[in-house]
């Protein structure tokens, strides 16, 4: 077992988890003063955009799944494995969202576009190299498309 | 806090951490028998790619960075946050890589390209969907350019 503990957390942006809509959301992280100076983000401001690693903690142990399940609920689409969608309820609870960097002050990273709702604890920020991306075509399924379809 | 229970391990691939060279890495990743069945990863050899989160286990608590450092220890390369690059000198020690899905077997994935040594915890499994790919151009300092040039 590996214990985490929260380097900041989301302030701002929309209070309830909702499926759709989330290109427009601007909230901040907030990184904990007890334990971080502005030199944990020095440089951040010169990439565009990061991924933060997070956790659904509003998920109960009772929710997560192991097995498959149709995503969202949505039985037009095919039962899926847990690590072959992106739902909430899974395993460690650990969310990971690509958002843009819109400002970098102090101890606070402005983003947009970050999934992730007002009070969620961050357990990592990353910046996006471009020589990290996927190599090689991406390939997915339909219901991948459709699911994202109004998602940002 | 939050306990984290890796969902499996890296088998096989390289036994230790490098910079360079990461591309032809072959791993796998072995879910655990106890908690998980094959449905856990049904579908997941429809998608190309896979991100997979991890822990840099053999980081020790003394050699965490909180604050900046030149990445890589080069000092032709700026003093960077911790949250401003990848190195796994980080809080919470998580890794995360963007590699191709070769083959899916059961309990196992066969990946091409993911940087993590073998034995390796992983926490979470997703499958890379183009709707989550970054919102607008990749911007980057020219150091995050140079650092990738041989990675993978």
């Amino acid at each position: 077992m590996f214990e985490m503990e929260p380097v900041g957390h989301v302030r701002g942006g929309r209070a309830a988890a909702v499926d759709d809509d989330w290109g427009k959301s601007r909230p901040r992280i907030d990184l904990d003063a007890a334990r971080f100076t502005p030199e944990a983000l020095a440089g951040l401001d010169t990439f565009s955009h990061a991924e933060i690693i997070f956790v659904f903690d509003k998920v109960t142990d009772d929710e997560i799944v192991t097995g498959a399940r149709h995503p969202r609920g949505n039985t037009d689409w095919p039962k899926i494995g847990i690590f072959a969608q992106r739902g909430k309820n899974r395993p460690n609870r650990i969310g990971l969202c690509t958002a843009r960097i819109v400002a970098v002050n102090g101890l606070s990273v402005e983003l947009e576009g970050l999934d992730a709702i007002d009070g969620t604890p961050v357990l990592d920020i990353k910046p996006v190299m471009s020589g990290f991306r996927p190599r090689g075509a991406i390939g997915e399924p339909q219901w991948a498309k459709e699911i994202m379809k109004d998602y940002w």
